[in-house]
């Protein structure tokens, strides 16, 4: 297989509704899609699709959109660029002298992984060897107002038949939103937290009053790096704890695994560099007996269905955020949409990441179309 | 800058009512203040206060204070005199060879600074790089006579507004006015205990009692050495470990850190040689996951200001025990009082640490001026 | 003081011969300088310089040179242009929501810290209070294509009086080379090597080959992320193990450190996120009896003079590789040159980071001319 | 038993030859006894008398001799003048409420256990029940000019018959040296090296060096706080680790042992708060099996018999620094004076310390007396 040919797609998707994290609010979604057409070795000219998941300003990771984007242009795509042999396995190892850049090789990885499957007429569900065909359904629910505001929007939630229920915390909007959450709906409920690193080791006295609740686990309470510091805090907690942001790559899942500072991971393909680097460390976990769920980076359609594929497989005993694409996207950029019904996702289960692209919606969305000049 | 002329002057300062300790009960407070004076680099005669903040007896720390001001006048003050590069940062390696006396070298130190940043007209604050303005202010309450006493006047200090209420205890007075302070003023105050060396590694299990009343510290529980101890006890207690008395330097907090025999340190700049090797604590600790505060050893309104300014750092993130001058003292020596309002105390931001000295409260509460000799 | 105005030279230097390193060949140096004007708080305009030590592709860190100046047109000045009371200790906390770009933060920072010390009419060394005067120089050679050439080119730095050689090795080129300078130089020669990252934990019998030969140290054997490995790799080896890559912050000092992972650290002030951050890393080194030592980026005159004004600092007990700036640049953009005699390099000691800039070389050199919109 | 007046006579006797410690040269030997009349219960009245070993600078510990006088005055004396049931036994509980000043201390319960022995007529030899009558005597050598030099002073100290050499070394004067010194009298010398803190743990390769040398031990490599720092560079030498200033209390050498920082202590009863507390020291280590030998602070006849009689227990396997007193004086102010015959000095073993005070040569050197007021 060689790459061809390479079109980098920047949208600007509109939202149904604005999205507030602790970083910004956004009320449109941007992203870029990478087109890459390849030759397989019969000749034929194949076209996959890559999702890039940065955000456009720095302030989750290192990464940026623009910034991914050039990474791609100048230095990623033309490593890739003169291989007779390339496949989708051989993707990270072609572009380990780049330093960083998860975001970025995962976009591009996941075109090339989205044209191999369609060559072969195979869909990434069963690429990966998943065995269920639909996936439990999370949401996560930003910091309100009001402790009565989050009880009521929570509630909404569970109407709507959500698997389970995330809320965000942060310091002195924590344990009076969580004892409410739990008295009005019960311990049955599938509950659990995301701190969102806003919190120190010094703190931990507070983060210990949380395992009264019986949360299914607490997601990334210190920083990035503290992998020391969050094996410091489990030693003082009863609730487990779930790692986000300080998971970047398989190495650093052991590290977390090895110095204790872990219970389950929250696995962003993106986040990790890929969709192949996800499976890696979805198999570490398997065998080191811990748990792994699906975040989301508010993916269109086609990041969404490859999410869902992924969290099929065995390891992933725990619903993650995997939601309908309705509910961010008046329209999307895939010709079906992923939509939750009783809770529940099925698994597209198409060639190549599961669902095929609406080139008219893509250009509808479009703010900029970029060639990539290949050697 | 060279230094050019140093004075002493012992004061005692008339106490708005006597302050007990477990060591003693003063009625006046008695330091001494350095006036140094330097030439700057283009000529200019600019005077730096520094004060010294030893007890008068070797009851705390192994200082006193005519021991530091004998210290500061044949070895600390003549081996600045020569420098004609003097300036605050190179005042602790140009003392390192006189072992020990933190307290009379911070004291020297400190009137270096005020000078230096007097020349440039910063406040010790912006040289910091500080950002908040205002701290929280705690108060420390003394052993009572009854549990009943000790309610009551914990009372009368919320009442005043204190941000954060430390009960000094000891072994037969801890368990119950905890426990009696929790049932009346509920879960949300902040609340922490004072030890004072007190205890021994063999009282784990009564210690072990605090756990249940959400204390957000116990301070020096054991005695100053005690490091290894320190961690010992650690393991067997869920309430965080200060430390005071035990971290005498930059290098014995990374030790306690290390031996993990601290979760909290209590910064007092003259124990730990100085505000800038407070300042180096900080960022140990910081970079360490470790929260600090600032204690307090009954600071005229220099002290006091200078403390304001470094417990205005990001890392300071437990209130302290920076209360207004005018709660001890009747008068005091410097221009402008400092005062808590609603729990704050704002930070002066004045050139140097921040407030003037008032020459005529100086002399009115001087019992000795002495002038240095400088080679 | 507030900034208000800054500019961004991209500048690319012809070099004296070409450069090689594990990464690429250099004829060129590329960077760009910031040029900051800021405004006192008594109205003065003063301008200061930071140097970007990027490389121009992500190959040695996940920054490159074009995106370090986007991340500081777009998201860091701006940052700080809202603010009246910025200063130098202050720019990285106001910084910090930007997540990585520690280059770029570095950069900023310096041009800031360059303008506040230019205001004041002061030296970088007379800021961090350093006492020497002069710093040695140690040279780095490159892997050459055979040992007889690794003889041959040390036995000429040697020559020209470098106070100590660093080689650097790989998987292949290493025990043979490292026998062979001992076996010809004797010794008493100070000696180290830098594996880049080149090897594995399954290389650890290797590496221990060499503790036959009196190393100074082994620069980061393992790779960026690997703390835990080198932890593990140092156990089984005699060689002091150093970090370079791995240490991106004070808090990743603080974890190598407590992971038993590092004995000595090359602090690269750009690869921490600024001066400052360099001077917390070595304080943090020093209280832990960690040594320092300072590496280089082939800066120019301006960083060159900055680093050896750092290496002044007490800690910093090993030599680095500062040398004179004639050995890479025909010319370079300030006003004076940087040069080595007998070993020794003078630290320069004028205002701001100890260098003027010389307004004609910029231009000369200059390739682009960014001029930053400040809100 | 009850104090009844103390007296403190300020000593300078002349020394034989110049003496020079890494600190500073000496010419005079400062020192002040003390003389202590107590009266017994059946209303005899004792002297004893007690030698303080401070320096007259704060240079080696944070003590100084004008400064322990007057901490012997002011707060150690009064509190020992108000019990009836005074003992030496109970003399360091009485004092600990005073913070530090283990000299003084030292010196006012070696008075008093003087006084006490002599009441019942015993030898301090006796009361340890010390069985040996006559102990080694090492000799300390300062760093020489030159590594011949060192050869041949090492030489003179052999032929006059000391049994064990004890080497100071620095860094630049250590490897050489030793070498030579090994080279030049074989192995079977009993030889030992001083490095008075002059290293850090990154000279850990360098140190490591010595192990081909078969020494005895190294003594306090690294600084007095360092004990964490001694456990890591003990385990990365094979030389015996022995540690003097870092051992100021039995409870430090008992971190010592548990933090495995130390194989060897050298007991300075002085430094320790005295020998009450050495003995203590001397069983701990006992119990650990860690040996111990008893070091020198240049003591008078007085100071020097109390060592040779501590030495004499069985613990102290290794020879100590107990030499004659004519080496170092022309006169003493003891009625016999100490001296070596063959490598041994013999155990005093008159009543109290085991000499008598010649009163005419204490008024010779006498250069103050301070009549201390008791309550």
């Amino acid at each position: 297989m060689r790459l061809k040919h390479l079109s980098i797609h920047h949208l600007e998707l509109p939202l149904v509704s604005p999205f507030t994290t602790s970083f910004m609010t956004q009320t449109h979604k941007r992203c870029f899609l990478i087109e890459a057409q390849v030759e397989t070795t019969d000749g034929a000219l194949v076209t996959g699709w890559g999702e890039n998941v940065a955000l456009d300003r720095p302030f989750y990771s290192a990464e940026h959109l623009d910034g991914a984007a050039e990474v791609v242009t100048r230095w990623l795509a033309p490593a890739l660029a003169a291989r007779e042999d390339l496949n989708p396995e051989r993707v990270s190892g072609l572009l380990s002298h780049v330093i960083g850049q998860p975001m970025a090789k995962a976009s591009l990885e996941m075109a090339i992984l989205d044209a191999a499957l369609r060559a072969q007429g195979r869909s990434f569900h069963d690429y990966l060897g998943a065995v269920r065909t639909s996936v439990p359904s999370g949401v996560s629910v930003g910091i309100q107002d009001s402790t009565a505001d989050t009880v009521r929007v929570i509630g909404g939630y569970i109407d709507e038949g959500y698997a389970r229920i995330k809320l965000k915390i942060r310091p002195g909007a924590d344990i009076a939103p969580v004892a409410a959450v739990r008295e009005e709906f019960g311990d049955d409920l599938l509950f659990q937290v995301d701190a969102n690193a806003a919190y120190t080791l010094a703190d931990a006295t507070t983060l210990a009053k949380l395992d009264d609740y019986g949360l299914l686990l607490i997601e990334q309470p210190l920083g990035e790096a503290d992998l020391r510091q969050h094996s410091q805090l489990r030693s003082s907690l009863r609730t487990p704890i779930c790692l986000d942001e300080s998971i970047d790559s398989p190495e650093a899942a052991a590290d977390a695994i090895a110095l204790r500072a872990v219970d389950i991971i929250n696995i962003k393909p993106g986040r990790v560099g890929g969709y192949l680097a996800a499976r890696k460390i979805h198999d570490l976990a398997v065998a080191n007996g811990i748990a792994v769920w699906c975040g989301g980076m508010l993916e269109t359609g086609l990041g969404r269905a490859a999410n869902a594929a992924l969290a099929a497989l065995d390891g992933f005993t725990l619903p993650g955020d995997i939601s309908g694409s309705d509910r961010f996207f008046a329209e999307d950029i895939t010709t079906t949409t992923i939509r939750m019904h009783d809770g529940i996702v099925e698994v597209p289960r198409g060639s190549g990441m599961g669902v095929d692209i609406d080139r008219a919606k893509v250009e509808k969305y479009r703010t900029r179309l970029q060639e990539v000049a290949l050697p």
